[in-house]
């Protein structure tokens, strides 16, 4: 069963570690995103050396392909990619607003159109439990209403409210799910209220009063500014509940990763490391570095000299600027291998930070030395 | 300095090796093609764990970008693309009739236009030496004028004493090049003469009177019936000095290999299992498999069950499909793996049945099973 372990505190800071049958997460954890049931042009062995205990999958683009009675007549997620470690699943939630067309929000739920074929699907809380029960995660999302940015008052209140609903009703459905064999899942609560400190007391409030495995804070990295982002996670941060992991969906920068962690987050999904990879740009300790560039096209250095991956260890900028002028399908899967590498391992040095009680002092350096773009 | 040994011999398939400073490669070898110095979407410990002992690039692509200058300064191409092992560059001349635009040719060279931006250029004997002396490959082949077909007598004719001009200007050449320190380079000499024995004969005369340390045979496969491939080799190979590697250049499928070993040869290049792979045709035990068909959907097999891979050892066929399906990078990059590790295990399998004196038996039982589409 799923259970969560706060080991030790620095400030809002949180050490710990959850883990059901399948193993054992350290927290605070960045969870690489696998739309798809791959974490782009990555393989497992190399998900598993980069010290990846849990990855993000998509329900809505599983949903949509291969469609979740084919995982589940395959054995689930994880059979299915061949991927052993946890499994965090999002509730399609965020999906159907951003990705899907002609959206439609009831309150029984989301009508909406295929990104791929113009198809009409609708989502509710009910399907995203029963779709996720398919798939087999480790963790589960409630289905929710998520609100954009800016949002006045009044429409993040329908959303929050909204967003209750769906949670009992999620809550209900997972309950009585017709669970995987060999699954042994947890379900998270999404906290809404976009940036109003009330707002997200409130949904906080109705949440834990259902009761939910963790808490996720939805609604954020929407487009506001960082500030606000910060200031509604730090007026938040007290009322979650200390006996169970929070997830800031979405999240973020190197940067935010730590100042995430500073306020109390003990989980962190984004696409980030992958996405600007694929593009020619990855994450070293100076800050982001575009080997794409002709200025890297001499450059016999590795993309970071303190790191320890394959990329770091046996190829140059110069050739990475090359395979990306070339477009070579190896300039983008060495660049997204450095970053989730890189990723990982800043979350490993919070963790002996955190540990060692000198999460303060090692944050400030590392801030001080990487160069942020925001 | 580079050095081939013939081991042992079953009617004209041959068991043998060649070695430089660098390292020693058995032969009957297939060698990967890397065409911009990346064999297409796989890493240097890939290939390594595969079993690659010499992998190929093209001089055509590489003068282009990012230019032999460039990887001369970077301390050539091995140091450039961090492949320790052999590697083979071909001479361009395939190249500039194949891809580049607008090509003519004369007694000087062949001028051309880039098929990246239309940039005039011409390559020379001379050039085509300067080029393979900066990039520092192992072996470097002269530059010749390939036929295409068909090819009327006389044409191959001209084609042919150009050859053997250029062939002679490429020793030249190679003989008084400001070699790249630490490197310790052979020169390969391309038989043309299309599919006329006489022809044939005349070419591989006129360059062993030259001298080489190993011999093509070019324009072949280059649109002539497989018959016609195998009895001009066949009229050829009693000519072929024994005591020096031959390399059937852009040859080809499994069945290709195990004939052209019949048939005496000791190296084959081709882009077939990279290129078939990307596109979601991988090679097995049992014939090409089209794995991004929807009649693998549901195929929890591996691609190949005796195959070793990772791709075949934690992957099933449905995961495959619905990479493909999906367009996930995974997908090309897991099926080049297994093919390139296919070919390469065949070949190992082969040279150990030559070794065991069962070449003809082992062959005949591969072919029995192995479903070809040609």
């Amino acid at each position: 069963m799923f259970r969560f372990t706060l080991e030790k505190t620095e400030g809002a800071a949180r050490l710990g570690a959850f883990e059901n049958a399948r193993g054992r997460v350290e927290t605070p954890v960045f969870m690489p995103v696998g739309t798809q049931a791959s974490v782009k042009t990555l393989s497992g062995p190399e998900l598993e050396d980069a010290g990846a205990g849990i990855i993000l999958a998509n329900t809505y683009h599983l949903y949509l392909r291969p469609g979740h009675a084919l995982i589940r007549e395959l054995g689930g997620l994880h059979k299915f990619s061949a991927w052993n470690r946890l499994m965090l699943t999002d509730s399609g939630g965020f999906q159907v607003y951003s990705l899907a067309n002609l959206n439609k929000i009831t309150d029984q739920g989301v009508r909406f159109q295929s990104h791929l074929d113009g198809s009409y699907h609708e989502f509710t809380p009910e399907l995203s439990m029963a779709i996720q029960t398919d798939l087999g995660s480790d963790i589960v999302m409630v289905f929710d209403q998520c609100t954009t940015w800016p949002c006045p008052p009044e429409d993040a209140l329908v959303a929050l409210e909204r967003t209750t609903r769906w949670a009992l009703r999620s809550r209900q459905a997972f309950d009585t799910r017709n669970a995987l064999p060999g699954t042994d899942q947890a379900l998270f609560g999404i906290v809404q209220g976009s940036v109003y400190p009330e707002l997200r007391r409130r949904s906080l409030e109705e949440l834990t009063a259902i009761g939910f495995d963790g808490y996720a804070v939805g609604g954020l990295a929407v487009g506001e500014p960082k500030s606000a982002m910060w200031e509604t996670l730090e007026a938040l941060e007290p009322h979650l509940p200390k006996e169970r992991p929070r997830y800031l969906m979405g999240v973020g920068t190197p940067e935010d990763l730590i100042e995430g962690v500073k306020r109390g987050i003990d989980m962190f999904d984004c696409v980030l490391p992958t996405r600007n990879a694929r593009k020619g740009t990855v994450f070293t300790r100076d800050g982001r570095l575009v080997v794409k560039n002709s200025a890297y096209a001499r450059d016999e250095r590795p993309l970071d000299p303190d790191c320890n991956c394959l990329t770091c260890t046996r190829y140059s900028r110069a050739y990475l600027r090359h395979l990306f002028a070339t477009e070579e399908l190896l300039g983008p899967r060495l660049a997204s291998l450095h970053s989730v590498y890189f990723y990982l391992a800043l979350m490993t040095e919070l963790r002996t930070a955190l540990r060692e009680g000198r999460f303060d002092s090692w944050s400030r350096r590392f801030l001080a030395r990487y160069r942020g773009t925001d």
